[in-house]
């Protein structure tokens, strides 16, 4: 069981990695078809034991090097060991609105013979019509009979559980629970609430922002676009997934609990392939960010700061907006970065190779290098040209296995939430 | 202003229709192009004053022949002519998470110097930040400029309230506020419900299940899919739009209060070309249906019945579902509808054609028949082979012109609501 | 019968019209449904009888003003009314690489009892394995029954022949024979070949380039590129559809025999929505045209020029290329076109309305004006934004009726192949 | 140099194998990018250099099982090596109608610079207007930077060489020269013509049909849909690569040259999931054969004949087709085959696992086996649900790593073009 001994907070990208959650591939991912895999925001189905395995070897690699790593089927068996959060997620999840009213009891009585961790494996992985033993059906089951030949599920397979940095993010010391854009992946977010409110070693955490149990309209927010640098400063990219709704409610939040000073926001085209500020750029040392030009050279930039720092000229006078807003117009966003951090500049790796190479290696998550402390980075092996620039700039590039991994289109940011990551000096 | 002289409800699927709800053409339709309309569920844009004038004249022939007929930007504005009802709707469509926390104030500061009517119109066209005038506006404007060159909405459009069948449904004396399958539709049904709330000609309707102000999770249900037949039998359509978990609610929620004694379920394969069981299948008269055999061919048919109707052996002991599940196996759906509503047979009339003909008058509504009383029809005059079938079998057909309604895949039957409709003899 | 008294020769966008080809929509249209439409590169299906009976009134209207109108059913009927012309043409459609070695006789057999204009109905609109009596049917039609319970066909049905602009083109005194970009309409040429070799009016017409007969690699040109605009000037647009190694060749065979002296390249950003020139810019004046900026500012313009005309720092020394390029670089292509024209400047309509109404409008064929003489357009009357503007600048504007002409996204540009225009004074 | 000691034909889908044709990945699968994918028919990118390493093993473990193995890069460049061969190459390469009319001598220039290896990775790598050193340059080159950043092909890349199993197929004594469905396809048929007519080790090898020199119009196959079974059976998939017309011709070539007695169609639905018959159906044994059963169960089966075999009922009087066509109704295909071999039946092992499972094993090429000799057959390692199936049946399964293979949806049946395989007894 994890414990807290290591105090929880994330105060740079780049300082030295402490805590991590992560999420083992599993049954979720079983479940992929050709058929059903865009529905499940997956580009391709993956070979699930050879994912497990590469995972593993991830996993294994970040705790010999002390990092401690959190796996979420554990931390869910953990959190439903009691019966009182087993219950509390159960109410949330067996409503007759989401299982249909003839089929909550028998899904119930059933799941309520299970160990923790079975219970958990079906949370992530999905309970399908098939899995509901015989003796706990009735009549109401013939209607989950798919006409394709599937079954529907009773409780949907989470498979971009996959992708931890999304769901959850910790800004310096709290964190938020984030509504994440795609309906299929919401139900990810109520099973870190219950994880946070009832794990011995998370609950009681600051959250700053974020409740699923809310309709929170058209504010959504992905963690693959939320970067708290340091300086009192978080990076956000307003992107397909991440809107201008949610970034504004939680500047207001953060500005209001003290816990930053000022937002910049990465304002993105609306592309798949440039889903999230992290599938673009990420920092690879103090001063080093690796970044797509292609993608980055369109971005617009936007500071946000609480209203009292506003200049005169943007302040409506007579309304008390908490966020004022500063178009930075033509100034790059690379250097109203590095302005807000007092760098001189930022050093810059491009996706590397000619228009091909590059394409292919932003696709294949070839900037979306997650840092172990400064210079040290994990990346996709199949990067080989940008990881050899990283290398090249001093760099040290550690190397994920992503054949199977990388078909959902994230790599080793995107799978990894931190928990407590050091502060850098600037 | 509509007045409530007609008792309100539904009767029957061809019994002489005397009140229903339309909504014209409008201000959402000026916003599709060829870039939006893919998220707006419209397969093509429209010449909108066309589609506007086609509309009327369909207003204008039921008008002539005695409907009284409710058109929904005129019944919305005589809802939002009261302050509690205009504040209502804009406390809910105004909130910080679906406009922005800087713009919730000058939007409703603006919104709220309109005429009823203009207010009405915003509502159901959009209000896109470029409405908002020059005063009202601040520095979070900038954000809400699209990276597209387009602008973001601060209340989005939705054209699809032209398919006011879907939205709300009356089923014998009461009516449901139904949830809406695709995101892009959910606040036509709180359109509704302030309709339903507030006006004084709907103020105090048996409202039987549905509330868009709550999260109705995976249950959906779109009018379009549910035919109230009369002798205490609904039929609904299970498609890509309505769900098990909403079927069998609503199921048990009828039976609950006695409004209906079975609910026949048209299990449908998934298919965009038959979203609804009304694009396949409609009424033509008492015991004449219109039906494309291509899809009703693969439908399986499931009867629920109050629980104590249930065979012993459909019936799990020490389970009290209130809704018992028949799977009629191979039995047509026809049949088994025949046989609930006490006659021998229904007279099938086909989509006409060969193969390719009969392909194209399903895509074009050729099926989506609305009865103006037994054996009366509107449909698109475009369906020339399947009208002149229906016109042989003894059905008067009344044409309307399809050019440019006909592109959000829509015909007569899913372009009016019934409110009041006698019963028929069976 | 056409007759040849009009000397034939396009010397002008603008001049005087006196005699065009033009397609009534026909059998091929009926063949169109959701599932083939793709495939036969229509947007839509459309209402084949109004289709019919809105180009009538299009041809109708062009007869009443002057113009010789030939009309492509009754040219073929013409051309095949000899049995050279007939036997050429069936020698090369049943063929057993294109019908199956089974069904070569049978085919031929059935097609030779038909008349002339019934031929010409089946080469136009396709014959399905259907349409062939039993008694000429044998063992081999089994094969050709569809899986998808469709026929396949024995001829392929050629709706885009609607747009008889693109298959041919006249460039002042003489024409082209064009190899279209997609397979689906390919065998469009061979028939316009049949045309002018066999039909009185047409044979001996003087063929810059082109042969149906040839395999012309990737050198594919469509005649909604080409544009002979008058002082030996000929704009070509290079799109999807029509390619570098085209063009080249063309202008090429236009310089070699004396046809032409410069020709202006548009390259276009290849996008479905601008397949050709003419869908983004047209000609409605001696000095007006219409184009749609958001796709015109990003064309990149060349001038081709007989390569003795190049300035020695493009001729390579000891290569011969007929055809010189000079890349003009940041110059606007409107201006480019203007200074060859001897004019000052172009006078530009831009598409009407707002982002979403000016997409909508380019979508609907609104710049894709046809002259009949110098300020004088027909165009759809959907687009009356961009109507209303070209009449405000002196253009008058006849209207073609476009609800179902249009799904095929082409305007009257597009579905006029002038084969007499006058020329006009710079 | 591939030398002509072992007799070539392929006699059998699992006697012992000789000698094999395959295809490195190589410089063309450099060139994909996930814009360009799609049309070059890959659903993803992959990793180059493991691919390289992973087919290396596979050609490896052949070659170490005593296959003689020839690698087309390598023949290629054997071929090109002599003038005669590479100008007959080039001069059908470098026509202006591929190239242009400006570019076919610089670029001739160029190639004929390289030796035969370089020009070999080119011609089947492809060559971009980029790849064409400056000096070669001249005026025209600026019109083939294409505007969307990247560089039009002077020579289009070929990745789908890597399934050599489409190109050519060797059935029987002879082999054929297929046209391929896809245009990007096309120009692999022509280099092995070259390797055909020009490689000292394949000249004068007895080809059955095909050129691809001829338009062979709407005649389209692929190999992978080719079935050489021995006692003078061919099987055929019908299918959306391999049409009706090649059958009937294949077939009636195959019948007069006394090649082949009997040709079973397999008539498949036309998806992109199932666009071959290979890969839904493979031989792993003189009696066992794996298949999906969702694609096999709804294959309509026919057989062909030549004409003198047909019952008297299916031949027409008067008309002499050389090829009759048996409908065998309701008939399973593996009855029939079966059946045509002399065997009681074919023992059936079915794609493995759940609906989930099954159909993403048959994504994988889960059935897709080549086989090495009776019962012993190579297959992706990724599908270990059915490999275990194969193997419980007695099948040895040598394992192939799939991770980058598989990425184009081709495994080592379409890998592999057998030249020399023993007949097998039945």
């Amino acid at each position: 069981m994890s414990d807290a001994t290591a105090p929880h907070g994330v105060h740079s990208e780049v300082g030295q990695l402490r805590k991590v959650l992560v999420c083992s591939p599993g049954l979720a991912h079983h479940r992929l078809t050709p058929t059903n895999s865009d529905e499940l925001l997956f580009d391709d189905v993956m070979w699930v034991d050879n994912a497990v395995r590469d995972h593993a070897a991830f996993v294994g690699d970040l705790r010999s090097r002390g990092v401690e790593v959190v796996e979420l089927h554990e931390a869910l068996a953990e959190t439903v060991a009691t019966a009182e959060a087993r219950d509390w997620l159960l109410d949330r999840k067996l409503q007759p609105s989401l299982v249909g009213p003839g089929l909550v009891e028998p899904t119930r009585e059933y799941l309520e013979t299970l160990t923790p961790a079975e219970l958990a494996r079906f949370l992530i992985g999905g309970l399908s019509a098939r899995d509901l033993p015989e003796q706990y059906g009735n009549d109401h089951l013939a209607l989950a009979q798919d006409s394709t030949g599937g079954w529907e599920y009773l409780m949907p397979p989470l498979p971009n559980t996959l992708y931890t940095r999304d769901t959850t993010c910790w800004i310096y010391g709290g964190v938020t629970l984030n509504p994440l854009y795609w309906p299929a992946r919401h139900d990810e977010t109520l099973l870190m609430k219950a994880v946070y409110r009832f794990h011995p070693g998370f609950a009681g955490s600051t959250v700053w922002w974020g409740d699923p149990e809310e309709d929170q309209g058209r504010a959504t927010l992905e963690g693959g676009d939320v970067m708290p640098v340091g300086n009192g400063v978080v990076l956000i990219g307003m992107s397909e997934r991440t809107s201008r709704q949610a970034i504004t409610q939680l500047a207001a939040a953060l500005f209001d609990q003290g816990a930053a000073e000022r937002v910049i926001v990465a304002a993105m085209p609306r592309l798949r392939s440039a889903m999230h500020l992290d599938t673009v750029f990420t920092f690879a040392d103090r001063d080093i960010v690796t970044l797509y030009p292609r993608i980055m050279d369109q971005v617009r930039t936007f500071t946000l700061r609480p209203s009292d720092h506003a200049s005169s000229d943007h302040a409506s006078p007579g309304r008390t907006p908490v966020v004022a807003v500063i178009d930075e117009g033509q100034r790059a966003f690379v250097d109203v970065v590095a302005s807000a951090l007092g760098l001189d500049r930022l050093r810059v790796i491009e996706t590397a190779g000619d228009n091909y190479e590059s394409e292919r290696q932003q696709w294949d998550s070839g900037n979306n290098a997650v840092a172990l402390r400064p210079g040290v980075v994990y990346t996709y092996d199949r990067n080989t040209a940008t990881n050899a620039l990283l290398e090249k700039a001093g760099v040290e590039v550690i190397p994920i296995v992503g054949a199977e991994l990388g078909r959902g289109r994230g790599g080793g940011h995107c799978m990894t939430c931190p928990i407590a990551r050091d502060a850098v000096d600037y």
